[in-house]
């Protein structure tokens, strides 16, 4: 083979520069835009008094794999590492914190509040919008099941979406308990997951195929099936929904526990000074079937539904059971970010751009590049970001580079000027431009690009 | 198998809560130091126009591999992945951007500044200090062989340990030319790898040493090692070292240019203001043997020079040979997080603290749990990050929560504040506490947390 293959070649030969199947670079605009979504999340989860953590990308197979599914089996990237450990990199951040808490209990203490900003992975078939790798922006509060942190999850979520600039959508909120309240009522109790399931298809499918399937498969009696539809079918303000709900349920206590839970979110909700049109009560939304056990939330952009819910979550009652003795129940959600990512260039929303500066020094005079970096370094220091360009090369190409990136404002100094002593700024937008001394370069800056 | 395991003992059976070896948790003081510098890092890059990107995490093996040594394969997490192909995680931030900037060139034209900031992975074997996992802070600007880069570069590094709050560093310059002139000048050049190699042992091994090794297996003749010793030794102001080494070069057009650039560098560092004594010429830093092939820079914090240097870089000729034909000089640096963390936490630079929020608001009266949830509303609404306490529990845990935490001010009301219409502030450093109304409340805090 050594022989066969002159060394020349093979030096000559290039890899070819691509990246993997389901996998994707980031280039300047796009990566500007998701580092702008995660900055808000941060600051919104942070002030709510959510801290920061992060875990491994690679763990033990075995914690990641839990009670998984065979689907979540398939879906790790699972090798053996060079000790011949069973490893697998991380395809949600739930699991990884399940393990956290269970490992850390006594250093974090409860109730704990964390968020995770964190990339995972899963060999997922890749579609369009969807990767093998992505990011997940998780925040939750463990140790306690008090309702002030399910009212809590729901006004992080609101404030996530008001921050990130979006107007109009809104957060669907239900309970766990209470169709569970009512399957209990009406002897369905012990087939809740296939009701679940079923229930879960009613967007998609419709009523009928619903009542099908729950007369059918799940093997419920057409009287009850058809109560379970009513009560998915239930409409009008919270309050009102509610009453009806409290009513169906009456005996149960779970049922009517989540009934009350879900007025004092509600009431809360309207207290702290939420747009009541941004939180609705939908008793039809389940949310998958073994994690969630009390709140749950959807939330969906009114103007753009049909990508789906852009942060989910809910309450669950123990998070770390595979871990630990210790009970942690919990309520938590996810924000979305490369789904809102593409929701939101659809939109329009976003502004890209693929420069963090707003201004440009242009090179000129090859006796003063010292004096060109100054006064970059003079704007920096008045806050403004700015880019100093590396070569002296026809002004021209410097304006088609300033166009290009999407530069505000340009910064100009040839002979005439430093030996007036001015630099002349030009904006780029109107073409305007003026000669202004050293000390107001800022401020005229700032009149530029805001 | 399955019969032998009866189902109630494997669900009964923990999984040990554990990470893997040279893995590592963040927990939230740490999360948030490392957040902290990220921040500064990312604020400084794009102040300077550098925009962010992204790569894949897995990347094809043959693309990491490159002209790799057997030592980068040892210790790249290699596998194959369910398409049967040969992937690996990246081990740094470099050979992705090459792939990237080969592949994407047209998109992103040249002049093409970025910073990364990216975990990245290498099984090397876990001592302290040294993990499996990190994160690299790289910036680099290609497609030019300008000057103006090479210090952009140096001021960059500047004000990263500024602005990270660090007084006291030194930055080491060097160019690699003026030993490869020097090289040059007495017939030494074809040995620059031997003589680089052993001159990088000079502050380990001392000068008698070195010029054993020299003239031993790299072969050169006495004089000629003395002489590259000599130069190595330099000491005096850049201008005067700068100076004989022109002398000593005097011949070399290679070693020529590297002066010059040097002076350029050493008289616009003066110009822009920077402190002269925090940037020194060090003709004896070599850093690495292929890669590097002009300005060169280390930096040291003095008050802890023993962890070596935590932000390194300089210029390359060709950063993507591997990938495209394109040739794309370059020149950036890369900041070395987790040093620099544990050496600000050595120093005691580090302000730790588990809550991002400096406000709690404590639960009293059961009846007001929406008018708790309230203010804290308010106060974010004033910019003030505030954590509600979840739980109605005696006041006493909720103080020790706070002390735990490390909140700086406590907000308190129970039904004789509601009559009156006042929520009670209180210092939890000085122990005051004052009434006021609703509308002072924010200047209240303010004043408390600063």
């Amino acid at each position: 083979m050594q022989a066969a293959q002159p060394e020349e070649t093979m030096s000559d030969k290039l890899i070819k520069a691509q990246t993997l199947k389901g996998f994707r670079d980031y280039l300047p605009d796009a990566a500007m835009a998701r580092e702008h979504i995660i900055d808000v999340a941060r600051r919104v989860y942070r002030s709510y008094g959510f801290s920061p953590i992060d875990t491994p990308a690679l763990e033990y197979s075995e914690i990641l794999l839990g009670k998984g599914s065979d689907e979540t089996d398939k879906q790790m990237f699972r090798f053996r590492d060079q000790g011949d450990r069973d490893v697998a990199m991380r395809f949600d951040l739930t699991i990884p914190f399940a393990r956290f808490a269970a490992q850390h209990l006594a250093d974090i203490g409860t109730p704990f509040k964390r968020y995770h900003i964190g990339t995972v992975w899963r060999a997922e078939k890749p579609q369009k919008g969807r990767f093998r790798e992505f990011m997940q922006c998780d925040f939750d509060t463990i140790g306690t099941d008090a309702n002030a942190a399910d009212i809590e999850t729901l006004l992080v979520i609101h404030d996530l979406l008001e921050q990130i600039g979006i107007e109009r959508f809104t957060i669907r909120v239900n309970h766990r308990q209470l169709l569970n309240g009512l399957l209990e009522k009406i002897g369905l109790a012990d087939r809740s997951v296939g009701v679940l399931r079923a229930l879960d298809k009613l967007p998609k499918i419709g009523r009928d195929k619903v009542l099908a399937e729950m007369t059918g498969d799940v093997g419920a009696d057409e009287a009850a099936a058809a109560q379970v539809l009513d009560f998915a079918e239930l409409s009008g303000s919270p309050e009102e929904v509610l009453s009806k709900v409290e009513s169906l349920v009456t005996g149960s206590e779970r049922g009517l526990d989540g009934v009350n839970r879900l007025r004092e979110l509600f009431a809360t909700v309207r207290t702290a000074g939420i747009d009541a049109g941004r939180v609705q009560l939908d008793v039809s939304i389940a949310r998958g079937l073994d994690y969630y056990t009390g709140t749950i939330y959807e939330t969906f952009l009114d103007d753009l539904p049909k990508i789906g819910s852009v942060c989910s979550g809910g309450r669950y009652d123990n998070l770390a059971g595979l871990f630990t003795k210790q009970p942690l129940p919990g309520v938590g959600a996810s924000l979305g970010l490369d789904r809102l990512l593409a929701a939101l260039q659809e939109l329009g929303v976003l502004e890209t751009t693929t420069t963090p500066a707003n201004v440009l020094v242009t090179l000129f005079d090859k006796d003063h590049l010292a004096d060109y970096i100054r006064i970059g370094r003079v704007l920096r220091q008045a806050g403004i970001a700015t880019e100093v360009y590396p070569l002296f090369r026809p002004l021209k190409k410097q304006f088609q580079y300033a166009d290009r990136k999407g530069f505000k404002a340009l910064v100009v100094a040839g002979g005439d000027e430093f030996d007036a002593g001015v630099w002349t700024v030009k904006n780029l937008a109107s073409g305007e431009q003026q000669q202004v001394r050293e000390a107001d370069i800022a401020e005229a800056i700032r009149g530029i690009s805001g």
